[in-house]
């Protein structure tokens, strides 16, 4: 949870019983937008529309925009006609667009029924993008200039237009036919001579999205090219909107924890954790759990096979939970490097031969140092027969090659497939790599100990 | 890597063969910087100075600032003080600062002689604030108005010192004390009467960073509350720099990364997997192998503490794998979860009763779920005598019960106690799991079947 004294509340209702609207008119607007959301949250569900009136329309817009959807759904429902169209003329589209995304269906209806029916239009173009993709999360708020207007006439043109604008620092210039031609900053234009055309100073190099470009891939762009916005184009090069920084920082966190999820094991889902229900939590990690388990039978049938040579080296038994960790762990670690330099288009598929060849050189140093290491302890502290220590050493050191390759493989063959290489994290290779340990184990037992 | 077609740097080599020098420069300032370094890296060593040469000062200098260290380091060596001094001209104070923190003692020292001797006392006071601290990440080029000053004077005032600015969208208000009272964006005075007074307009609101502030809460603060840039003030409550977004973005990228290493065991590194040589992959993993292997001892012990159980039951072994990967896995499932809520702000120790008391219902539904379907399975395919399907599903219950209250409990207790949480992942929950699903294992088989 946001970090929010408890006294702040306190404060805001011992004002209101008292009826200081004033006042707190007062300090509601010193706060922020998500402050004012936390605020809102923690206070008493009684008391929250009538302390929401109290903000200025612009400050109420953009705090309702940080709400949760369950406080978000609750105002609306509250709130008169009027009330809800003023809000909605604050808003900025692709704002208004998320909300009506999360809203119920007679929410949505209300909602769209107070729209003016410009923007009415506009919300509904944007909903036909697929979700995550450029189009869904641009707006279609941004400056267009043309490239025959001198610098005095751009900057009256911004003053005209550009209050409603979610950002003015970059403006983009079309030509007649609304292609987009270049861009030119703010900061340009008011350091140029005031005659100069814009289309003689903007920016003609211009890198843009399309529409139904993923999300992940934007937010890639503007990570290498250190973007603030970045334009939007149809299919035909017209320009159709803009994506600004602040929501691909929401991508990229939002990416980053959806990679964490699949790895582990969990089906991603995009709800903070204290408000996902415990039916949510159970349906998103047990089709995992269950598929893992089923596999880890293979694991078992293996041992059920071997159950001569066990009951006869008993003691064998004993290492099976370190074989396993550790060919686990060595797994996940080069899965995980790997993964993660999939996500960051730092490693693609014709990297794979430099990857394998890379971990098989890191697997040898790792197989050597964990065996030696493991064979002095299994002599001096367990003090096992030198046969027993060699069969679980070799072993040690065979699975831990078998894992690396087989962590360094798989991810990369998925992304080939077009799956998502998250999959092939620790859980999955986990259970590849006990399979496999085992087989080497009980081979290189029975070779060792004619069993 | 990064996508470029391979014929680029055919085309570059080919003109430059053909000393075609003005169309090579005009190829090359169409580009972005960092696609000009991703095709430096890529072209021969012996061309890379020569081509280098032909790039505009600005872009050489953005270039540059793209490219890895060893080949800055190469092209350090190569130029000649002039051209030395000439790019560090060009270069934000941040990523001079950045250059010097990466390259060898001889080459910094030349870097420094040849830097204005105002640059480098900026450098030399930026090198002195912690790694991973708003001061380290921070440039100390910015615009600032005082409150006095009227909109006109504003813009004259940008216009005569904004041009060397890394960022003049928001510019900062300083008293005369140089304290940092207000921010006003250029959309805000360009839309302003011009003759309002900039202490009239600007917000008063600002939220700040102080310069030893972690570069992550730095960060988290850009993706709350939607920042584009945010000032850096020292104790005193002076303004000494500032953070721009595009530094926070490779600041999320870098913390989320570095989570994902250390929740698979790895040692963390800022240094692109394909430049780290085999050696230092093979330091930043083993560490953590080694302990993991020599705590799975504890795990084999226990198994030869009750090795005449499972002489006198040798079917309860095939079971051991399945029961320590599905811990292992119920254990990671909830703490990946909880390290990312306490990584996104989303938690705090004082949730750890919620969080507890959910991730005890999901573990009980969880629980009942994998218990049913594995007694059927074991029943119908394995055969198994309903006493030992009863050991198996009781202990799995348990397990899966024991190992997602550990996995919540443990990284909230690290976060507490001042570790990274991100430690209390997979391979050390799987640890614990295994030995505590053996010992509920034995202990529910020794009751069941009298041994």
């Amino acid at each position: 949870m946001a970090e929010i004294t408890a006294t702040f509340e306190n404060t805001i209702e011992t004002l209101l019983a008292a009826k200081r609207f004033n006042s707190l008119r007062d300090i509601l607007t010193t706060m922020n937008p998500s402050d004012l959301a936390v605020l809102f949250e923690n206070l008493p569900k009684d008391k929250i529309a009538l302390i929401f009136r109290l903000l200025p329309k612009g400050l109420a817009a953009d705090t309702f925009v940080e709400m949760d959807n369950d406080l978000q759904e609750m105002l609306i429902r509250g709130f008169s006609d009027i009330e809800l169209r003023e809000i909605i003329d604050e808003f900025y589209l692709d704002d208004a667009v998320d909300l009506v995304e999360e809203m119920p269906a007679n929410v949505v209806k209300r909602i769209l029924s107070q729209a003016a029916s410009e923007t009415r239009a506009m919300i509904n173009e944007m909903l036909k993008y697929p979700e995550d993709s450029a189009g869904s999360i641009m707006t279609t708020e941004f400056v267009s200039l043309s490239p025959d207007m001198t610098v005095t006439d751009a900057i009256k043109n911004i003053r005209q237009t550009g209050i409603d604008k979610e950002t003015i620092d970059t403006c983009f210039v079309m030509d007649s036919g609304r292609h987009l031609i270049g861009t030119i900053t703010i900061r340009t234009l008011i350091l140029a001579d005031e005659q100069s055309k814009v289309g003689d100073l903007m920016d003609k190099n211009v890198i843009s999205a399309t529409t139904t470009e993923d999300q992940e891939s934007v937010a890639q762009m503007f990570a290498k090219y250190n973007f603030m916005t970045m334009p939007v184009v149809d299919s035909e090069g017209r320009l159709v909107g803009i994506v600004t920084v602040d929501d691909v920082i929401d991508v990229i966190q939002d990416e980053a924890t959806e990679d964490m999820e699949i790895m582990a094991a969990i089906t991603p889902s995009d709800k903070p954790y204290l408000k996902t229900s415990v039916f949510e939590i159970w349906k998103s990690r047990i089709p995992w759990l269950l598929i893992l388990m089923i596999s880890a039978t293979f694991t078992g049938s293996i041992i059920t096979h071997f159950e001569d040579a066990l009951a006869s080296y008993v003691v064998l038994t004993a290492f099976i939970p370190m074989l396993m960790d550790t060919g686990g762990n060595s797994g996940s670690q080069t899965s995980v490097t790997v993964i993660r330099g999939i996500s960051l288009n730092e490693l693609n598929f014709s990297d794979i031969f430099r990857v394998v060849w890379k971990e098989f050189r890191v697997a040898l140093l790792v197989a050597v140092t964990l065996a030696a290491c493991n064979f002095v302890k299994l002599l001096i502290i367990d003090r096992v027969s030198i046969v027993i220590a060699a069969v679980v050493c070799i072993t040690l050191a065979f699975t831990v090659l078998v894992a690396k390759i087989v962590g360094a493989i798989l991810p990369m063959l998925a992304k080939k497939i077009g799956f998502d290489p998250a999959v092939m994290a620790s859980p999955f290779i986990t259970t590849i790599v006990d399979a496999l340990s085992l087989l080497i184990y009980f081979s290189v037992a029975s070779m060792l100990l004619n069993i």
